[in-house]
């Protein structure tokens, strides 16, 4: 692993944010996805900015060459905004494509090249049918997994049998990140799913009731999420409830020269570190429990930032899975090798513990356009970090630094990203 | 149109370059070409270098998603080259996607996060029949475009018989730009194509008379261009000689800190300039007859190096289509607008002329891996000006600048990228 200290050559600021409400659209298409995520970004920079100035974009998407049978994204959508002639490029590593798009700005305007930068992300996948988008996500896996039949809830599925083996851990852990996840989501007006478990167990008992059918009864959430019947399995131990869901978005953000941030907002966030690694797949891997190209992000994100994982107080991680939840807040050093499990059955990830986890309600709730996912992880820390993150507001008055995590493929592609306030 | 000067507050240096041979390679697949593409480039690095040295890796792809049903090219070469876990991201532009690459690849060790990045492109064509290439390379139109039922041969027959119309040329003149790619093809032992059209007129007089068939009579090549027998319309005035081939292949360019790249070789080539622009599609377009996006292009980069199109010496420039180099050695400001075509019927386009175009035999012979091409023409420019381009040896010995330009979609992505021998 990398343990060189990286450094940019000049500073770069986050000013504006903003994303699309994450669901299920079969009516809109990714022009008018990106097109309100930009409004919502633009509305959110506090002392305003002109779209003229942007001097270029970089728009992260998996495959809108599989989901929608159009590619080369770029220039579409800096035509949709009126930036063009101004330079615009796609960058694509599957479900972490616009972190990528988020990094290669912060690169652009650190090289002195441009001072401000759009960045985001786009996808609809929707329109396919399920299966369909299985065989489109199935792209991103490595060519051997691909061949041997793995989809995404099986190799999540894997690594969570991997780690149960390893750790101890059981499904019933797992069961308190998809809770959490539901808690927070309907305190987030974007999200896809707005309903907390109670709701959607006490929406199937109204249901029966309705029906004249026989009225299920839970005694409580967990015993509701080991229902085979309320929550089937996918790939064990991946049941309904630990997969996010198929959805359509965008998202968005405005980058500038750290010296230029507060012409446009006396709280802009500071990009604190970066850091992105690479994976081999799971072929080959003597041990599941871990992604090496996320510790690989850290070390490099942590490295520039001279921080370690105690300096972070929040992070938006990437749960594709509710398994990828936990060994990724065990990558990122937020918890020890083996220990996530029970720092999550403690609480302390829940909105109101000491290291709140994907308070927007993660991928798993407020949805995972893959494209626009990266970017939208940022909207959510520039929600928090600068209070304006409504009902679920992290409730600590010091908030400060946050951070966010990106996977892509089996790993192949990950992300760290380091905001903070100053 | 943009005319601030941008400028890096990094130099970068190009210290080795290398390319696949191109062509149709039915049994060969991504991973093959790119690791003949890198031991060719890390033998052209003069003093050597550690690949444990590569700091990341930008890979140009423009849709294997569709082409071969394989995404997220990052980290599936990354870990062909064991560069994992360091990081691997995707650039996509169309056919200008690891011009993409090149130029994030320039940001990274700009802004001095990395100093020493592999930059390159990729792309696997040929398993897909003939008919299914141009549906997907129609993934790359604008959806407006596609939706009218464009292909990329219509599109560029427009943009000829809007040349035609206003300046007057004829097919006549695109002819002088299919011959000389011919012609300089041969010299070129990487290129798909190395017949000269004498040679392909030869060939096709002695088949007539071994078959004991109507042998064909043809006064010259211009003749043998004219004979829809022998050169059928594909759509017009594009004939089959005017358009590029399918083509497999990959190609890359180690990039380094300026300061560093003298320990790596004794003739580095530095980036004077790099520029790129965003265009709309034709739709709408008042004028066909050139590209806003090439423009904005050669304004940035020739800004960057402060240097006017006098200045350079000789280019690789995006021929998809005999037309698409006649339009853009106008608008990279080279000749005139209108006066192109008399330029290229004057020779001096030519490798004995005053400013050699295509000396690789430029997409329509040397061939056209779509996401391998922008690196490819870089790999032209660093033969020409280290003097190690053999018989297509531009015969100028005070060769210092070179130029390319990469073109993607109908005009969506375009770029051009200047480098300096000092």
């Amino acid at each position: 692993m990398i343990q060189k200290k990286r450094s940019l050559r000049r500073g770069v600021a986050v000013v504006g944010a903003g994303m699309s409400y994450f669901g299920m659209y079969k009516d809109r298409d990714c022009r008018d996805h990106f097109a309100e995520a930009f409004a919502t970004m633009r509305a959110s920079v506090d002392k305003g900015f002109d779209p003229d100035d942007i001097d270029a974009l970089y728009v992260g998407n998996f495959t809108n060459d599989f989901f929608v049978g159009q590619a080369h994204w770029g220039p579409i959508l800096a035509d949709l905004l009126g930036l063009g002639p101004k330079p615009a490029t796609r960058t694509e590593g599957a479900c972490a494509s616009s972190a990528l798009a988020f990094r290669e700005g912060v690169f652009a305007i650190a090289s002195g090249f441009y001072d401000m930068v759009l960045v985001g992300g786009v996808e609809q996948m929707s329109r396919c049918a399920t299966e369909e988008v299985a065989e489109g996500l199935a792209l991103a896996t490595f060519p051997e997994e691909g061949a041997a039949g793995f989809t995404f809830p099986g190799v999540f599925g894997a690594v969570a049998a991997a780690y149960f083996e390893k750790y101890g851990a059981s499904r019933e852990d797992l069961m308190n990140i998809t809770i959490k996840s539901h808690t927070n989501a309907p305190l987030n007006p974007k999200a896809q799913f707005k309903a907390s478990i109670a709701d959607i167990m006490a929406a199937k008992v109204a249901k029966a009731q309705k029906l004249g059918k026989p009225v299920p009864q839970w005694a409580d959430e967990k015993a509701f999420l080991s229902d085979p019947a309320a929550n089937p399995v996918v790939a064990w131990p991946m049941h309904l409830f630990d997969c996010c869901p198929i959805s359509d978005g965008a998202s968005c953000v405005l980058l500038v020269g750290e010296e230029l941030a507060r012409t446009f907002t006396d709280t802009p966030l500071y990009v604190a570190g970066i850091g992105q690694g690479s994976g081999g797949g799971l072929t080959g891997k003597a041990d599941l429990t871990y992604f090496e190209a996320t510790r690989q992000a850290a070390a490099e994100a942590y490295g520039m930032a001279g921080m370690t994982p105690k300096d972070v107080q929040f992070a938006e991680v990437h749960d594709c899975f509710s398994i990828a939840e936990l060994v990724h807040v065990e990558d990122l050093g937020f918890f020890k090798p083996g220990q996530g499990f029970k720092a999550i059955g403690e609480g302390r990830t829940r909105l109101e513990g000491d290291m709140p986890i994907n308070t927007s309600g993660g991928l798993k709730c407020k949805g995972h356009p893959v494209g626009a996912t990266g970017t939208s992880q940022i909207c959510e820390v520039w929600e928090q970090l600068r209070g304006t993150a409504g009902k679920r507001q992290i409730p600590n008055p010091n908030l400060r630094i946050g951070a966010t995590h990106n996977l892509g493929g089996t790993g192949g592609t990950c992300t760290m990203t380091i905001l903070e306030r100053r």
